[in-house]
Order: C-alpha cells, then structure tokens, then sequence
C-alpha cells in the first residue's frame, strides 16, 4: 500500500505530542467502563467523503489533493479500495460505510452498473478478510443521478420507484455479501420543493411500502443486519420527510414499520432541525430506536449541512453520555460521516481531521463515563423528581389518580416548594469534568 | 356598550373604500363555493392578545391605550367581558377563546380562584345568550404562574401536577357550561431548558396520563369538545415537546390518543418551527388531525413569536386551500391569535388589525375556491401522479409489487422521462388568481 | 436561431391568458410615471444560470437539458453565445450579464485563457451591434478554480493575488471593449473559515489595494462604468467581509472608496444577511450607493443562497417603490441572477421562469407607481415627522439645540402624545393596492 | 449586610473542590503574562440583570427569590444599592454597571425622576468610596417607557427626543460624579418595527445629533470617559441600527464620530447577527474600536436574546485571546450582562451563576495566555502570510504593484502552490490547550 506512505505514522500516545498525527486522546485498548476504547467507539470511515468527494462546492471545482487522481472508471473504483483499506489500517478505524454509487461507477445499464458493483464488493470481501474491517453499514444513493430529480421512493414517476426497489435489492444483497451490521435509508430526494405540485400522502405511503418490500426481502435472503433511517431536515429538498427523530417515529408507527426500523443519527442533521445532537440521541432512545450515529458537527451560525468533523468537546461529551445510558449503541457505531473543509486539501488533512475527531469522542467518551460513574446528573436527577416516587406523586404515576381525586388533593394540600433546576452550576460542573484530567 | 365608541362604523363594502373601517373583501354572507363567507371562515377573537394584553415587551413596559384602564381585579374581569362583546359585535367575530385565567383573577386560593372563574362565565353565558356569539374553545394558563416555572403535566413536582390536573378539571366544566367547541392543550412550559436535569421519559409519561385523564373526565362530564395539542417548537422553554404536527402525531399514536385528538395549528409556531404553515396544515390533514387554526403571521427573519396580525395573501390563500381540500375545518375555526404591534398602541388598531387579518383571510379564501373550482393545481398533480394508476405503478399502490418484480421490471423497461416540475410557472399561476379580481 | 424553436411564442398581453408563455403584467412600452416600463426595469439576463448552470447541488448531478449539450469547448462558449441571444431576443431582455469565465473556457496559460475570451468577446460584440443587446454589466469570477481556495484579493498567497489582478484587468478591458455600464465585484471567496489563521486587516487592506487599482487602470484605459460591490455575508465561505451594505459602506468609507463604488443588491443575499430586500435598498439609497439590482428570492426557511427567480408581489413591489424614490437605477438594472429550481429542468422553464419573474417586477412597478403618485405612504411619514419640522424640532435637526436647552425644554414641557404607527392598517393598504387592478 | 448571609462563603481555590461556591479557576491574585487575573479580567455587575430582573419573561410571571421582595419605591431602590454592594463584596466584583432607571425609580416628573438618582447616586458613592467597587459604565434606559414606543434618538416625536436628551444630560452627570470609565448607548429602540412608515434618514441624522451633544456636553462638564456604542441586531425591534460591530463603524465614520466612540460589544448580540463574538472583536480591534465586553452567551438554536452567563470555553477563550492581542480592554471590563435562568430562582443561584462566568473566562484567560505566550497560532499566520513580506508581495503591500505589474508578474510566473488551511487540526490544537492543565 503506497497511497499515503509519505504521511507521518499515526501513532497512539496517552500524552500531548508534537507528532501532529499523534492521538492525544484516543487509546484503542484503553479501558473505559469495563470495555475498551475500540469497543465503546467504533468508528467508521466514510468513503463518500474520504476516497471520493474532491472538494466541489456550489461556487467551487474540486481542489482536494488525493493519491489517486488519473484513474477513473473501475480503475479509479479499485484504486480507492486500496486507498480505502490503507486509511483505516493507518488510522486505526475498523469500519467503514458506504453508498452503492461510492464504490462503483454506474455503467450504461442497471445490469453494468450491478456487474460493477460486483467487482468491487468481490475486492473488497478479500480486503475484509485479510484486514479484519467490517462494513457497518452500507446503504444506495437515490438522490444524485438525474433519474431522482423527483425523489425515488417518493418519486412522481413509478419507474423510478421500480428503479429505486432495484437500487434497494441489489443494495440488500451487497450488505448480505459483505455482512453489514446495519442498513441505512438517507432520504436524499424524500421530500419536496413546492407543495403546489406534491401529493404527500401518496409519496409518504409509497415511502412506507419501499421500507417493508425491503424488510421482506431482507427476511427473505437472510440479511439480519439493523435497518435505520437518517433524519434531515432539508437539503437537498426544501422538506425533507425524515425532518427529525420524531418525525422519523411518526412514521414508522403510522406505517407499523417501528419493530424494524431505528435510527441514524447525525449531528449536522440535527442542528439543522433546530436540536441538539444529544436532544435526538435523548428522543430515539427513550423510544428505544437509538441505532447508530454520523459523527460530524455544524457550524451554528450556517444554515446549511457542513458535515465538519468533530471537535466540540461539550457536544462529544453529551453524545457519548446518552450513548453509555443506552447501553451502547449495540449494532451501531460512529461513522465519520464528516469531509475536511475545502482550505484542508492536502491528503495529510484527513489524518488531521480524523484524529481530530476520535480525539474529541475518545475525551467524550472518557468525561461521559467519569459522569456516570459518579452518577453526577443522575443524583440530581433522582432527587429532582423524587416526588413521583410516593404519595400523590406515586398515584400520578401508577395510574391511580384522575383529576377529581387530583382536585381534591390540590384543594386540600399546599404545593411543595419548587427547587431551582441550577443550570449554570450544572453547566460549571460539566466544565469542570472536562477540564480535570487526573 | 361604550367602550369602543369613538371608533367609526365598522362597514361591509365590497371594493376599496377610504374608511379605514371598511371590509374590503370580507363580506360574511357573501356566498362562497355554496357556503357564507362567515361559515368558512369562523373567525375568533383571542381574548389574551385583544383584551389582556398591555403592550409590554421584554424591554418595555406596557403602552396599550385601553378603555377599561383604571379597574382591576374582578371589575377589570368584568369591564373585559363587556368590551369583548363589544368589539365581537362590531367586527363582526362570532367567536371568541380564552385562557381560564384571561377572564379572571387568580385568587388567594384555588378555590377562591374557581369562585372568580364562575362568576365570570356565568356573565359570560348571558352574553353569549343574549348575543349569539359562541366559545370555540377554552384551555388552561398553566405557564405564567411560578408554580409551573418547572411545566404543569411535565413538572418534576408531583403536587405541581395535581394542582395543574384541577386546572384542567376546571377547565373542562367551563368548557361544558359555555358550549366550548374545542378544548385545546398549548404547552406552554411542557419541555425543558436543559437536558443535564431533565428525565424526558417520565415527563413525556406523564404529560400523556394528564391527557388520558382529560378525555376520561370530558366523557364523565358529557363534554364533547374536540380535543386540540397545539404544536410549538420552543418559546418560552428551550424544548418544547409538541415542536411540531409530526411531533405531536408521534406522541398521540405512542400513547393511544389519536382518536381523541386533533391539532390547533397556528402559522407563527409553524415558522418557528422551520415550516410553513400549509405544511403544517397538510401533514396535520392527511393524518386525519386538521383541527382548528391560530391565525397570525411571524416575521420569518426574526426568532421569536411576533404574532402579527395575518396580512400574507399568499399563506392565506394557501392555508385556506388546505382548509377547503379538508372539507372544511368542522368543529375548528379562525381564531385570531395575534396581537397589534407594540407601536399599535391606540384602541382603534385592534379594529383595523382585526380587520385587516378577515381581509385577508376573506381574500385567501375567495383564491382558494378559485383555484380549487378551477382544479387548477389539482389537474397539474393528477397528472403528474397519473403513473401510479395503471401497470406498474398500480401494482406498486395496491401491493402487489415487491423488490424481485420491480427489480424485474426495472431491468427490462427504461424509465419514463421525467417531466418539470415547473415550479416557477406554478407561482406565476398563483399570483395571477391573487392579483385578478373578476 | 434554433435553440429554442420548439417555445411557443412569448407574446405580451395585458390581461390573464391561458399561453403560459404570454406575459400578463410586463408590456415594454406601457407608459408608467412617464417613462416604459422597458426604461423602468432594465432587465438582464445573467449568463451563469441561464446559459452554464447544469443543474448540480451538492447532492446531485446535472440534470438540465440544453439544447448545447454535446458541444464543449469553445464550441460551446460559441453554442451558448448564440442560445443567450436567441433567448433574450424571445423574452425582450435588453441587457445580459457574465463573469469572464462564463463566457470562456480558461486555457493551458491565463494568456490562451484570455485569448479564449477575446474570441467569444469579438463574436459578443457583433451580436450586440446587430441585436441591440447592452452589457449590464461583467465580472470576474475568482472563486470557483481551486488557486482561489483562500480567497483573490484576501488571498494568503501573494501569487494568487497578482494572478487576480491580472484577472481584473482583461475583465476591465472586456468591459470597456463591450461598452459595459458597470463593472462588479463579488467577493465569492473573500473572507474566511475560520479566524484561528486568519489575519482579517491584511487582507481588508489587501481587498482594498485591489480596488484602487481597478479604479486607477479604469480611469487610464477610459473605461466609465460604475464600479459596484455585491454584498454577501457568507456562503461559500463561513464570513464574507462584504456581508451587508452596512459593512460594504464601512470598508467603502474606510478606504476612501465610497466616491467610486456603488452597491448591486441582491435580494436572496439581503435575507441571508436577515435583512429585507428593502431595507438594504433603502440603506444604499440613503447612503448615496444604489447602484443595480440582483433580482432574485430566497426561501427565508431554508439557509442558504436560493437564487429563486423572484415572484412574491411584496417584494418586488417595494423593492421598486425604493427604486423609484430612489429616481431609477441611473446606470444599473435588474439582473436575473436566478436559477430555474432543479426540477423545472425543461428548456421552457427558462422562459416561464424569466416571464414569472419580469411579471412579477412589472406588478411591483405598476404598484409602486400608483403607491408613489398618490403619495400614500409620503403623506403618512410627512405627518409623522411634523414635529421636526417647527419649534424645538427644528432646533434639534438645524443643529441649535444642546442638551442643556434640550432639558430646559424637557422640564418644562410636557410630551406631546406619541401617534400610533398603524403598521397593520399599512399592510393592509399594500394588500389593496395589489390587488386592485383599476 | 445581610441579604445572602445564607449563601455559604465564597472561597478562591485553585483546585476542584466540593464545595459549589468555590471558584475553580478564578483567582484574582494569580500572575497570568505579567498580570494579576484581576487586572486582566475586570468583572462588572450588571444592575439589572442581577438586582432587578425578576425572572418574567413574556409567558411568565416573576419567580426570583429575592432578599428585598417587599420593599418597593425608593426603599426598595436602597435596599437594592446595599444587596449589589454585599453581592461584590462576596464575589469579588471590583466594577459594577447600571442603566439610570434600574437604581432608582422615575418620579412624577423628570426633576423628581431626577431627585430620585441623585439619592441613590450619593449613596452609592459612599458605598464605593468604602468598598473600594468602581463604576464601569452607566447608561440611560430610553426604550422601556411607553414615551419611547417609537424610539427616541431615533423617534418621530421631538419633544421625545429633547426628553431623551435631558436623560442623557443627567446621565453624563452622574457618569462623572460616579467616576464611570465609560459611558454606553445602547440603542434598544432605535431601529424600526416596518419600513412603510420609517424615515430612516432623518432617524439617522438625529442619532448622530444626540451623540455629538453628548460628546460636546461631556467635553464641557469634564467627563473623560470612554463612549461606547453596543451593538445588536433585532429584539425588541424588528431591526436596530446599530446592527453589529461593522454597521457600526459605517455609521461612526459617516457622521465624524470614530474618534469619540469605541464599542461595547456582547456575545448574544454578536450570535444574534450571525456572528461569533470573536469576529466582532476582532474586527473591532483591527478598526480601534474594541472598548468594552457584555459577557454572556446565546443559544444558536434559539432566535432571541437569551442573555445566559457565559460557560462555554471555546468563546471565553477566543475572547480571551483578541482581547490579549488589543493589548487589553484600557478603560473597558468584563461586564456580565447575564441572567440565571427562569429556572434557577434561588438566590444562591445569582453566585453558582456568577462563579461559573468568572470561572469560564478565568480559564479562557489561561488558556489564551499559553496559546499567546507560545505564539502557536501566531507562528501558523506568520507562515502563512510570508509570501506578503518579499518580492511581488511586498510590492503589493507597499503599493508599487498595479494591474500592469501584476499581469506581467502573473502571465510570467506560475502561482506557487497554496498549502493547506489545516483547520482540523487547528481545532485539535485548541482542543488540547483547553484540556491540558500543566
């Protein structure tokens, strides 16, 4: 493997180093909670971003410097593999994601395409082997041909949504080949621009019956990998159906797709929708759909998806903390589903910018444990809400009281004082864990 | 009757006028698509924003000149009523809503503060009597008060919930004493200020128990309202759990309260929320949840809750297009959920506020029945969608297809062309029904 | 000319027709406020969206269908010059824009780069003579190859600034070539990513130092246009130091530039700095900087650069009451810098979404007008401002007052009553006068 | 002074400690680059948010708990000045701030209004003469009276205007009798609710009138503090002039006042522009105009101003290094224009609050200091900017170079090769400064 030999080793280092490519943070076989490191975190590459997005933007061609341009067709495709492999055995990262459209090229027809998708799925089944990568999920771009201008399951048209269940098969099939822990629908084109010409119930109930002739089919092959589906608010669309966690519940209840479904979670997705990244990991679990997590980060003041990679700590901390309260993320993991900015196009970037982010979930991920070990908010929680523990509270709860016997306690009692919620102390405290090191 | 004498004759006039008072294109018994005008649209007025409101700001005090300035207590309570009915005489409203504590003062006690409330709807019922206007609905204040500083149904303090269940318990026997319509749910402090203290899970519990108790009382009672969530994403709290239609759909299926609710959708909510107000409406009509409205507008480039009187033709005749698709809004109606700006100060605005709001609404509505009449959208989507009534779009629809047939199909057929969505043009469209009057 | 044979003819007609491409507003040579409405509303045709824009966004591939497509090359700079003529002639658009690689393919060296441009230059100015067609205005477009991935004149690379300069020049030759009326300056790039490396004066003053020299080489090669700033406050980059006509006024004024400089406001750009369009015409016109118009809309629930072609009837009608006020736009006009949406890809949008957008200007022009010459809004702020017309006003605004005499007469006077602003019944005006058509 | 002997005694402590009242960070006496911490960070309290505010927002009512509740007039105006001056003392703030109607209540009249400071202010300069707490700045509230509905350097009303003169008069005065340092406007009505009916023109002219008698008046009396303007873009107005640090200085420029006024520049204000602080500082710094600090925060995800105290170490930190690099704040503070939340209503809360601010820019601070002392971003921007200090560069920053140079330049060399913006790893490097602590 020669892409990246001139890059410095990435090495594990418990220390600040002057080694750029030094993790500061990130020990793979360090225990944190009784598991290790690698266990907690299992990160994933993106190769959207990593091995094929070249730097474009609306106001700008590619830039990014990267080791294989000169190639193109299947032997761009083959060269990222390698490239692919090497990255995650340089950098440490077990598991990677992909689109169908990712690895392969579409030929003139949907059979070229497929026999091109097979090549590659061959090729990579051998890396796999002999590297011990895993593909956490893998998942079919129906938002960038042309043929998806409308939307795929949700297109106007019925032979694209015949394309699309196509796309959807093969793309099962790929998962199975590679045994993918989980399979992801991103709605890319789920959505609309104008409601002027939309017939959303039509589109929503073609969406529901996508995802179940995808659970049968799965059912049929034998493919029991976790299916999610991605949340985002807008863009490309101007709606998008899958706006946020609980609209993603919404419909999975109204279409009785809840048993098969959880969720993906991202945090740029979030903040577009105007929460929190830990707000939705909060939401899906409670609900019991906290699937697996798109690690990256916005930027606040932006109002659109710039898929950052992630260095907040504060947000890395409460992600990881709702992450640990589920038990883990089980089938799921973190996929660095983040591309170095357009000024960051040097191919040493993305061992900087990967760093930079297991780093910033490695410390999460250390905070967040230290948290729980000392149960920090849940004690405040606890005696927070202890009132519904006994008493009138307790009746509340258990389903005993209704509003005349509420009224009659009511008019009887005084109310307990209320306690301040302290948010700035609990906000100093959250600073404290992560500024003390010892 | 007073109050609002110095304004001038509130008229019906069918074109422009120069009196300021004049409709210009409200006509109640003008007859629309084999309905009056006034049954189309039941306009209400919001006795917060009309008669409770003073004006101030977070930085500015109150400045609203008022005719009932200098009484308090129940003789302000009762100056109110009488200048409620006024102003519904005059403009023509026949319906009006309220908090339980807009009409009344709270009093040193719950009970004491229930005696307010009775002698206030009792005035309220002969007015209603002798007047003919009627309650579209009623709802509870359980956000102002500092008992509810930490939610009413959400609160993590049992005795706050039993005092917030005698709220409502209340509540619903004025809603059945005064023929209320509607009985509507806005939480206002129903989601928190941060996640480090908050336990969503038994919040969101409970907030469904208080719900179930509401229905079983109402049916106990004999109380038919229709039951309304009205979604709004955050303001005051941080977080509020009905952000949404899709939200609050989520909620109702996850606790089995879908057949008993429906959603009071308001447009500056909508916004806040990142959607416009024929989404909301939409989503909420093909879930079966199209209850009633809030009318106002918000200023999309500022943050907050600006309840500005409706005067957006465009939302208007959109809203009422979806109003009109639904049959119309049954038990729901127009209420006018919005206040004159702070620089609106003198009594004659809320007249010329109130009328601009009918104006436009009346003008939305007349578009409406237009395009509607004309199928002007509808043809554009019935064709557009013509694919999924025959071959393989039919098999899709109806169930029959899976991805083994599609995928079949797929392989053999090339795709239709797509055809525009010609969004443009469809705008064109639409400002051409606005700007002609024949 | 036969890119566009199959487009029914575009005809002008007064009222509502059935032709989509008939215009039911714009007539060129209707007489309003004593000048054509082709004199009031130079409209210009903005060649990167009409003629390049394939249709791609960051989610998807080109899906526009041309009638050049297949052509490359100078090929198809020629292709297009011909199809931008054609379809000007058939929309009646008197004046075009571009960006210098628009027009041309760059080439090995920026000296076959230029040399691109001079043949397409030649052949431009031939159909210009022929057609009657005027160069609104050009431009350089200095963001979008990757030596500008950190900016032109904010640049960090001293190379890349000469290389931007040089750039500048044959963009100032072109334009005095083409008879150009103005010369723009959109800073795609100029601003940054983040501050960590950013050494914000440097590259203000480098900003800065450019301009100066274009206005010294415009002076010496005879070239007239007005130079104009765009402002933008981000997007592509995180801050853009143009970010509004405030700041462009500041970095104008600070760099002794403001007699040479005016401002082309764009409208989606005024939202993303949440402004209204109207406020930033308003700004400049008072400033003395109105310079022309980028005539286009955003979504304001979305966050990013839109480029809607402009349809709402406010907007357009206050943008050209401040127009008006304003005496006209002098050496600018109104640039369709707007984009057919992604699904109207047919080659007719392009006429429906120009005829939607010049209708909508022709509205807001007819509007304006009769707003303007029944001084409806001027008679309401002359009696507004009265006071500072006579008495202790005047004395305040002719500069003789103190704010000794200033308290003198506060103490001893009371405070005439302040007036309502009426802001609803102002709303409400406007709607009366769009939608009456007498 | 007894109003918080219940809040245990607030200790400074270098370490982690139990108790919630200690500080962790802040430590006045440390030495941080030749300083204590108390002379870099020269923390204010401001008056109203901390003596006045009493927790109303516009759904709620008043929750705080506080000490003097049940005074009211002029006694609770003193109990007020003897709670502020027991707060300092046991939080150590050396400096305080305050509006002119937080201290003290308006009277009947303006010279009553008047005598009513005049107590408070010989009051409070005993306080401080024994206490040894300085002013930081005063300002005159004129945007909460119903007087200033339509603004008042800016209102239509000129008796308004000579009464906010007469305000400002009495504002200087006690400024100096007060020994202020500084003297703010901030401009809470001065903006505008809806173009239709603004003169912004004349509103502008006037603004910069009231500002020249200020200067002329201070000059007068002999108040040599530092002005200051505040910047914020929206809330309560629809717009406010004084937008963000750049429109600003456009209009300090355009009406002769830069060399009179520097800015007062707050986080919140900063957000709500779409700015991070840093960027507002750092443009204000570059044009001599960084004044003053309002420490607090906004929450990104919510449109209005929500004035919490400042927690998040990334922006103390970038703070903390602009205002290093200004050499300091010289006249300017720390003020902590920040409110506990609704939430937080026990009075102990008002110190966790303060602690947790002095905490977050004690650590900032360090912080800071280290990345200044090593010049770790500063050897980055030397580097990346070379290429200014020699050949064309040089030429281009000195102003030899013109567009002939550099085209000749350009079409001769090549451009040397951009290098990599690293902002990933920029972002770790920060990362590890704030969570190293050796």
């Amino acid at each position: 493997m020669a892409y990246f030999d001139s890059v410095a080793k990435v090495t594990y280092e418990g220390a600040y180093s002057k080694n750029p490519f030094a993790f500061k943070q990130y020990n793979p076989k360090e225990i944190v909670l009784g598991k290790t490191m690698e266990e907690h975190l299992r990160f994933a590459m993106a190769y959207w971003h990593t091995l094929t997005y070249g730097g474009s933007d609306p106001f700008g061609d590619d830039v990014m410097e990267r080791p294989f341009r000169g190639y193109d067709g299947m032997d761009l495709a083959k060269a990222r593999v390698e490239a692919a492999f090497e990255l995650m055995e340089k950098l440490g990262l077990k598991y990677f994601c992909f689109h169908d459209r990712d690895i392969a090229p579409e030929g003139a027809t949907l059979r070229e395409t497929n026999r091109n998708i097979d090549v590659i799925v061959s090729m990579m089944k051998e890396y796999m082997a002999s590297t011990g990568r895993k593909l956490l999920w893998n998942t079919q771009n129906m938002f960038s041909h042309p043929r998806y201008v409308h939307g795929a399951a949700t297109t106007c048209n019925a032979d694209v949504f015949a394309y699309a269940a196509a796309q959807v098969k093969k793309g099962l099939e790929v998962g199975k080949e590679l045994g993918a822990l989980n399979y992801v629908f991103w709605g890319g084109r789920e959505g609309y621009e104008t409601l002027l010409n939309t017939n959303m119930e039509l589109e929503l109930d073609n969406m529901a019956r996508l995802f179940h002739m995808a659970v049968d089919y799965a059912k049929e092959i034998g493919f029991e990998a976790q299916f999610l589906i991605e949340p985002k608010p807008k863009e490309p669309m101007k709606h998008q159906y899958d706006f946020d966690a609980a609209s993603a519940v919404a419909f999975l209840q109204k279409y009785e797709l809840l048993e098969h479904f959880k969720l993906n979670l991202e945090a740029n997705h979030a903040t577009l929708a105007q929460h929190t990244f830990e707000h939705e990991l909060h939401y899906a679990r409670i609900h019991g759909v906290l699937g697996s997590l798109d690690a990256n980060q916005g930027d606040l003041l932006l109002g659109w998806d710039t898929d950052e990679f992630p260095t907040d700590l504060y947000s890395t901390t409460l992600t990881m903390l709702e992450v640990l309260r589920n038990g883990g993320l089980h089938q799921g993991g973190i996929n660095f589903d983040a591309k170095v900015r357009r000024g960051s196009f040097e191919k040493e970037d993305l061992f900087l910018a990967h760093i930079a982010g297991m780093d910033a979930y490695a410390k999460g991920l250390k905070v967040a444990a230290k948290l729980l070990k000392e149960r920090v908010f849940e004690q405040i929680m606890d005696k927070r809400y202890a009132s519904f523990k006994e008493g009138i509270g307790l009746e509340i709860v258990s389903g005993e009281a209704n509003l005349k016997t509420l009224e009659a306690y009511a008019l009887e009692h005084g109310i307990r004082r209320n306690a301040s919620g302290h948010q700035e102390q609990l906000r100093s405290i959250l600073n404290q864990y992560i500024w003390n090191n010892e």
